[in-house]
């Protein structure tokens, strides 16, 4: 037959912006400015460019850059030509980005001129890099040993391709590194066909079931999630498809953030809360008309306070959740057509949720034997999902990806509950979670309730081991310098069994035990490290 | 790798829609509602219904029948379980649906009791079919030689399937007959892939770039275009993917259609212009409030008259293309985000045209080389496509699938302009274009322009052989009681002269033979019969 055997890849996504609105504009901070057909052009040259390089199907290349209109068409342009788009976390310890760019065997790698020091120091292990690019934001490039490329000479100095050429839709596009607190950076890949169903299902769900009239073709879109972490939450791909007017704004920075938010009407963006938290807490916040901008929150809690923070400023935010392992995006915190008649407090409470599953999303809770908890919003469970748009596995490492898809599912390592109204609520990290006596206690849940108590300046709480119940939750308090010597593990009880009575948690979960120390250990990126504790606290 | 290798089935979209909201109602006229979890309980009845009459993959399962929420269960739960739904066509001739029947070799055929005299007709011949199951509205079925089964009696007869099962997503789900001015009809087949994947693109499209803000989780929807034509355009599947409100009409009655849509607040229906144009020209309509519905047009010109009469009485219209071939839609008539500024006549102008590709369609207009024709909304070409929802060619017919598929396109047979603002406009059906010194000359436009003319009653123009152009047109008219004998070529001529003048045809197009006859041969679908009209005027 001489059909055509249409592939799903993501040349597509950009063919159909291109289509829709040849001349709609993607900016990048104050620097830059063009048309979509302009991006299309230097996305054919930086195929040109890296096939010149001897670049092909399979070929890892490295990228460390910050939030551009260069990383956009990098996001096409690398998986165009069949390659593979490592996005290189910047964050990371030296030494584990170095192992992710010898793991990945990168044979190029294109920096931003920030990173100059770092990949000196580093290009000497990086034995599989062929060749350097550098990115630079000024006149000339600086000077360095490691290339006399940049980015712009390169993709100029070539003829762009005709077209970006077809490819099997399971051809790997990206590759991404992952932490854990134990181990080496576990690497997450995905294909074509991945990356075009998590647009197109992120698409149906944002366009139809999202709030306040959902995203539009008037939508103006800035990530706030750098583009290094799981491709932006999928959301550039979903802009450029639709064709959106999209702003970069390179490295993160209170004030040419809140610039850029204001100048170019920014009305769609996603981060982190500890970013939002940012912004509505800058210099003179209140002075600006902020009431356009959608915000979807994930990556941790989103707070009722931070939430309605933001609400006052007019800022419209909502939760949602996914992983490195899963493109990311699992659920949004959408609300249900009949909650529209909800006040708005009530409203709130369920937008800060974790959310609901997104289209193609077949998201489980369950217990240990594998089975669905019930619905109910107490019962607690890890979720495991399928979708089309999973991690295989773990990069070369067979171990962790059998691990990983126990059973055929994919194991996220969250504990939550599921109410009635189909709302996802995360409650802990599997591995924090406390099993007692049968039921699982969230370690998150008591240490937030904990902390509300005012002479709790710091609140950990981690399973210990015993004989009766497997497990019994033990807390442990850095109390606030007014009330060191006052805190004890009756106050502490006390306070706890009140938000038992109101039947926020379980009587069961009540620790016995309390003990107060000057400061809590942590790991490199901030967080209570939980295996210090265990590893000092666990005997009793 | 243990990985789950998630198939693109039709079953998922349910999955989503029942997991977003299982009380949703759906409803039949005004004899029943439920409520989308007691559909999928139906459903999964329906599936374990079929199984137990030996139905499995590859089955053919024909349906006649109206628009109903019964339909919608057999939309997923026949091929659900690994059948092929073919969608019988009750409008064709007998004959033609006879052979509809015996070219699919279908199994089992449900019916509506409407179409009982029909099928016992047409039964002897029907040798494939093993089973009948009859639908009925009343309380008792109809007595019937044919069969002892009833719909609801056979579905309530099992217990339901727990589930519907994991299948390859290449297998094939749906199967229709499309019929064209010659030859025998010709069956055109999709697989749950394809149908997950133009549900997902034209969820993207009607929720993002649709207008007056697009479609959201808050519509309320009625398809008005049949169900058993290429799937009600796919948005059955759609609304049930994104849990709307969804109501089915039965057999098209103007005054239930009208009452349905006021009593549940349909905000969101498709249909062909007659349709439109009976609601419209409905007594009274002018005191209903019909503000809030977005209707989008297709299967035959929108005109601007309609459209504005439309608009009148509040109505949201705009218009969309596809055809059988492809399952349908290929393009939807949606203004770009500059065009928000145009003033609300200029806007309709657009609104009315056949449309932009929707996200995942390759478009192109190519003349008889297959090269690309300007986009200057002049020049003519034939509409070819690639999209992933294609059919891959007629079913049981490799000659007419080669043509239809010839160089790795899909020959859509209409001839169109696309303008700079990327809209594509039809002007005439391939086989009807007059083929002219190498230009194409649109018989479409011509007869447009002829019924502007007060004397003219009807027009059809055809191309005739002529030795220095290959082609000529030739206008044949019937004309108007009151001007007959009044009418002449000069006239004519001289009509359409202030077309050309104006730029709106070229002067090349100006027929310069007309004749004048009684009366216009029709086929059977009441459309003018150009073939005869060729055979008798063809030779100057």
């Amino acid at each position: 037959m001489p059909t055509y055997d249409y592939q799903l890849l993501l040349k597509r996504l950009l063919e159909h912006g291109i289509r829709w609105y040849p001349e709609q504009k993607i900016y990048y901070r104050d620097q830059w400015e063009y048309t979509y057909t302009e991006m299309y052009q230097r996305v054919l040259r930086l195929g040109a460019a890296l096939k010149a390089l001897g670049v092909g199907v399979g070929t890892k290349v490295g990228v460390i850059e910050w939030d551009s209109h260069r990383y956009l068409e990098m996001y096409f342009g690398i998986p165009g030509i069949g390659a593979v788009l490592h996005t290189i976390n910047p964050r990371l310890a030296p030494a584990d980005l170095a192992y992710t760019v010898i793991h990945a065997e990168d044979e190029i790698i294109i920096f931003h001129e920030d990173f100059l020091p770092l990949v000196e120091k580093l290009a000497p292990q990086l034995t599989s890099v062929r060749k350097y690019i550098l990115i630079t934001d000024k006149e000339t490039p600086p000077e360095t040993p490691l290339t006399d490329l940049d980015y712009e000479t390169w993709i100029n100095s070539v003829m762009p391709l005709e077209d970006l050429p077809d490819l099997p839709e399971t051809t790997q596009a990206t590759l991404a590194y992952t932490t854990g607190t134990t181990g080496k950076p576990k690497g997450v890949s995905f294909n074509h066909r991945q990356l075009v169903l998590h647009s197109l299902a992120g698409a149906s769900a944002l366009g139809i079931l999202g709030d306040n009239g959902g995203l539009t073709k008037y939508d103006v879109y800035m990530p706030l999630t750098p583009m290094f972490h799981v491709h932006a939450w999928g959301v550039p791909y979903v802009s450029t498809m639709v064709g959106l007017k999209q702003i970069y704004p390179g490295r993160y920075e209170p004030q040419m953030l809140l610039k850029l938010i204001l100048t170019h009407k920014v009305t769609f963006s996603h981060c982190v809360p500890t970013i939002l938290q940012m912004i509505v807490n800058a210099p003179g916040i209140e002075q600006y008309d902020l009431s356009n901008w959608k915000v979807i929150i994930g990556g941790a809690r989103l707070t009722k306070g931070l939430a309605k923070r933001a609400r006052d400023l007019g800022i419209k935010v909502s939760a949602g959740y996914g992983m490195s392992e899963t493109a990311p995006i699992l659920t949004l915190a959408m609300l249900k057509p009949y909650m529209a008649e909800w006040d708005e407090e009530k409203q709130l409470d369920y937008l800060i949720k974790t959310g609901v599953p997104i289209p193609l999303v077949d998201l489980r809770i369950v217990n240990e034997a594998g089975e669905d908890v019930p619905h109910d919003g107490q019962e607690k469970g890890e979720i495991v999902v399928r979708t089309p748009w999973l991690t295989p596995g773990y990069y070369k490492d067979p171990e962790r990806s059998e691990q990983l898809w126990r059973g055929g599912w994919l194991h996220t390592g969250d504990v939550a509950v599921m109410d009635q109204h189909g709302f996802v609520q995360i409650v802990d990290r599997l591995k924090d979670v406390i099993k007692s006596g049968g039921e699982w206690i969230s370690s998150l849940e008591l240490e937030n309730l904990l902390s509300l108590h005012p002479g709790v300046q710091e609140a950990a709480v981690i399973g210990v081991p015993d004989p009766q119940w497997d497990e019994r939750p033990l807390a442990i308090i850095v109390p606030k310098e007014d009330y060191k010597g006052k805190l004890d593990a009756e106050v502490l009880k006390d306070h706890l069994k009140k938000y038992a009575d109101e039947g926020v948690i379980t009587k069961w979960a009540i620790p016995e035990r309390y003990e107060f120390v000057e400061s809590l250990p942590k790991t490199s990126v901030g967080k209570i490290d939980k295996k210090v504790l265990r590893a000092e606290f666990a005997q009793a």
